[in-house]
């Protein structure tokens, strides 16, 4: 059977559920209480010694211990429905905003909220070892992040996903972190129109409820 | 006709440099003299708005604007050599290693080097937007590219690639890590042994050259 290591306020393992959805991947879920620090603790860490989740366990015992890893290889055991594209345009297209979701949207959530939430305190990376918080990284997260929403928005002024003329993984991180970006008080859906309209859209799939 | 835009001595255009000649893919190149800010200009802004290299135009003239995307095209488009994998498990190796050593490596060497250098003082990010420097993200990055390097020479010290049994793109990012390291006087190839015999080894590719 296919372990899901998941936590259900967060959004990095939300991308992995979304996606096992999505493809209809059928797998059990295990909850590490990242409230109680537990993927530090020594019995995740023998799971993933990356202390994150998502982690994947598959039926061979592999643990894929990221999104990327996991969004690989379900794409390649459970082609159907294709969610990284078919020809090799839409297959770039979607690995590329698929990557600037992370690096411009992601990122700058992150930045924006651990390097300023009191929970964090000392705790501004995911990971096993333990960095300061920078407040003004804060501040530029949150810069960046608006950066990220206008033209994101002003990218889904005529286009119904993000990428391609199909769903995909992409609109799969674009919805999460349009939702994760309430941590830092950035409504997009509410504060960009076509961002608005799209994630409307997105909310009719089941798989959003996750 | 294909044509990369890049420049010499930056790592981020290397890596599709590089992977362009393992997979074999004919193409001019189109020099983009970052030194003079010529990313930034106009002319360049036309071709790509993100203002970064690399970036490839393709016989259609769709231009891809980044690494994710070249290299998830170039993988369709030129299947041989595989460069991504070719089992599930594979590309989900390779699909990791390559966002980790993005994340923990590349990532942390910029910060290291655009939030200190004089050169680099209000671009302490790629991209159209100028962010100023933060003096302890460079710090911060430094520490990180330390624990990122005593990871992958641990990890490479029973390994001759760093994911699966053969040469992938993720021992093309990690060369170029290795290397882009020395702007931060990080040389990892002479301070860590796994990783200096492995640097050796792929020094015997052509590719590593360019």
């Amino acid at each position: 059977m296919i372990t899901l290591y998941d936590f259900p306020r967060a959004p990095s393992p939300r991308r992995a559920r979304v996606l096992l959805a999505e493809k209809g991947i059928p797998h059990e879920t295990v909850i590490v209480d990242l409230a109680q620090q537990e993927q530090l603790g020594e019995a995740f860490r023998a799971i993933n010694p990356r202390c994150t989740v998502p982690a994947l366990r598959l039926d061979d015992g592999t643990v894929l211990t990221d999104n990327a890893g996991i969004a690989a290889w379900a794409e390649a055991a459970y082609p159907e429905p294709p969610l990284l594209g078919v020809t090799p345009i839409e297959k770039a297209e979607i690995a590329s905003w698929n990557a600037r979701i992370e690096q411009e949207g992601f990122y700058a959530v992150a930045e924006a909220m651990r390097n300023s939430a009191p929970a964090m305190k000392g705790r501004a990376l995911t990971g096993a070892v333990d960095y300061e918080q920078i407040p003004e990284l804060a501040e530029r997260g949150l810069a960046r992040l608006g950066h990220f929403f206008e033209m994101l928005d002003a990218h889904l002024a005529d286009r119904a996903f993000v990428a391609t003329d199909r769903f995909s993984l992409a609109d799969i991180s674009a919805v999460i972190v349009t939702d994760f970006a309430r941590v830092v008080r950035l409504k997009a859906a509410e504060e960009f129109a076509h961002i608005g309209k799209w994630r409307a859209h997105m909310a009719e799939r089941p798989s959003f409820s996750l």
